[in-house]
């Protein structure tokens, strides 16, 4: 059970990190106005992370040291148990699933955990009257969560659409603006350190989309799905593509979107072609933006820094003062008994498209593209075949509104034809 | 004392204008949502309205009717109380006095009630262990008090600025948008119904200063202020200024802009010219922004409609809702005894500044001109004399980075000195 009436609450910290450290930083710094806010003494109590002699911005003197990340889940000297330390199984989660069977709240930045258990790990939470909280999951310091779970609970939710992993837009951005290459910007960044260890979580869209279904739930009153979700990352997005697209307009983003229909659950992460002056069109660097609209309150936007050292300890620490302040919310918003089971769709609604083909350069094969598109009954609306010193042609062309199915039969049509040297790509265009 | 524990969450509702219609259109359509979030039922006991035969789009046949809005804030059958009535001071603060003093919590829009009174009825409030809500009170549906009390609670905050009133944003991208006049543009609203009884509320720049002296309230810890607000509104502005700043590469916004130095708290409600692809140059029709920085989370921007039936509803159920969940947090975001004493200091940083002036057509004129933004300290960047055919020269100029003071030193002078045929026209330019 939670400690509520006591006038101080007890803090254990797993994960010494970047924003471990910035969270040690907000504390001291920002103490008398975190005092203030929470109208209790937050301590940290004891700290655990995997090197204890590693290099830090932060003394860690002043707290209790425990080695292993689950005994201090456990300890009698904590209220809440902060994981910081990341990754979607292994220690984390024994950490956390420990943290809530030993009656504490828990808050934490681990999108990657909560999209694979997060269904489960509500449930345990909610069986002992706990919370887990997370507004550090999603684009750093804007308090996306709150919006979603407080600010607008009393709307029904239409769609959420957002550029949510500051990796993937800083690379589409340094691309266009200094026109590069997706593979030297890639490099580039890798050596300055902006990469994970595994890059593919960022530029996969596997990152976005742990977010994605996270929002969603909340959204929609549903179970938490990851594995439904239809994912492709920007690594096929080229220099070419983007001025294609700049030209006529547009910008390439990596979009998450989902949406709740009749049918189902639409839930996918991908590139995607935005108006240059939308509001998601304008998204610079590593800043990340969120639309949500609601049946009453409109469709409203929160945009800022997506990660960082204070983004996300910011975000960690509204979670500690929310506590302090005895704001009990349900994980995902809702009891757990009350979400609903949907089926996961694949997305059917229509939108234009924008097209690459790389065509062998003989007579009769623009014809054959245009047929195989006919059948599928696509649509052409705008179409460049652009100069070339090589026997590949490149097209593009911009489709009218179509639906994804259709777009996968033409493409594949196309491929197996031979008469494309790579797989058309195919890039949504949203419009709003 | 408020009944949290009780299965039921009564309101009594005072006045049902358009958003009170909208509050209830809300309850009951999203219905099922509500109870799901609230885990309780939400039962709307009773409401009162200056006018109960008026056509409306609700039918009122479910409620208790109550002639008199400070009977129904007393009453027996609601635990909140929801004022919607408006006005700065009469009976809706007289409700709002009766209904604390009753033990009920208060859920309020009233934005010019609390910039003048919101310090004292907080104090109240407080005394009695009752919460004041006005979520809807700043930005429609877009929760900027929830982000700025709760989700940004741990950060010190360095500055906010925002475009905060619908109408005034309206005319001026309509003015813009269709090459109209101030007046053209202003009659054309009033006629369509846009404009408030008094409409120097909106374009006088009165309605955004309310708002932003309660976002500075809960920003820096201080006493609610608005009297010490600067304040400009929009009549001033030309077409002409409007498209010389678009030639230049901004736009003009009247915004709310804020931050506490080491002086004191710096509030300001005036027009200014802003870059046109930043965010906030970038706000459309009523739609608003606002842009706040805190040391930790950096800067947030949350857009969205900012007024309107469904918007404004949609907050008033997010602070029904937060109340029926148990948040209880002080109405300023701190307790009233901690919260800061400050001078109130007029601006003082420095901007480059446009100016306009009407001079008479005579020779030695510019150089007066000059001469007094010389001894001013005030540096020119650039200039342009358009050509006409009166006996009236119109300049403009943008000038480097200067401050307030130094603006109005110059400013005064030329007008003594008689040479501009009008009082000249500063507007200040803010870059970021």
């Amino acid at each position: 059970m939670s400690n509520t009436n006591h006038k101080v609450l007890r803090i254990g910290l797993a994960g010494l990190g970047t924003v471990g450290q910035g969270f040690i930083k907000l504390l001291k710094l920002n103490n008398d106005t975190i005092a203030l806010k929470s109208e209790r003494s937050i301590i940290l109590s004891a700290v655990s992370a995997q090197n204890k002699m590693k290099e830090r911005s932060v003394s860690l003197e002043p707290y209790r040291w425990e080695e292993d990340p689950v005994k201090l889940a456990t300890s009698h000297d904590i209220d809440v148990f902060i994981e910081l330390i990341g990754g979607t199984d292994g220690i984390a989660l024994e950490a956390v699933k420990a943290a809530l069977n030993a009656g504490k709240d828990v808050i934490t930045a681990n999108k990657a955990m909560l999209a694979h258990h997060g269904f489960e790990l509500s449930q345990l939470a909610e069986s002992q009257n706990l919370c887990i909280r997370f507004e550090a999951a999603v684009v750093g310091g804007v308090p996306v969560i709150k919006a979603l779970s407080e600010g607008l609970a009393g709307n029904k939710l239409n769609r959420i659409c957002g550029v949510m992993n500051g990796t993937c837009n800083y690379i589409l951005t340094r691309m266009e603006n200094q026109r590069l290459s997706y593979k030297s910007v890639f490099n580039e960044a890798k050596k300055l350190g902006y990469l994970e260890a595994d890059p593919n979580l960022d530029v996969g869209g596997i990152d976005a989309g742990h977010k994605l279904s996270l929002l969603s739930s909340i959204a929609f009153g549903t179970q938490v799905d990851f594995n439904s979700m239809e994912i492709e990352g920007i690594d096929r997005i080229t220099i070419e593509d983007i001025e294609q697209a700049s030209d006529m307009g547009y910008r390439i983003k990596l979009l998450g979107l989902s949406q709740l229909t009749d049918d189902g659950l639409e839930q996918r992460t991908q590139p995607c072609l935005v108006p240059r002056y939308s509001p998601l069109g304008q998204i610079e660097g590593a800043t990340n933006l969120v639309a949500l609209e609601g049946n009453f309150a409109g469709k409203i936007y929160l945009q800022g820094p997506g990660a960082g050292e204070g983004p996300t300890a910011s975000a960690v620490m509204s979670d500690v003062i929310d506590l302090a302040r005895g704001i009990r919310i349900p994980t995902f918003g809702q009891k757990v008994a009350t979400q609903k089971k949907v089926s996961a769709i694949n997305s059917a609604s229509e939108a234009p498209y924008y097209l690459r083909f790389e065509l062998i350069d003989k007579p009769g094969i623009l014809a054959k593209i245009a047929s195989s598109l006919g059948s599928a009954n696509i649509s052409i609306n705008r179409m460049r075949q652009y100069g070339h010193s090589s026997e590949v042609a490149p097209v593009i062309m911009l489709t009218h509104k179509t639906t994804p199915t259709h777009i996968n039969r033409a493409i594949n049509e196309i491929e197996l034809s031979g008469v494309s040297t790579i797989k058309p790509l195919a890039i949504r265009i949203e419009e709003d």
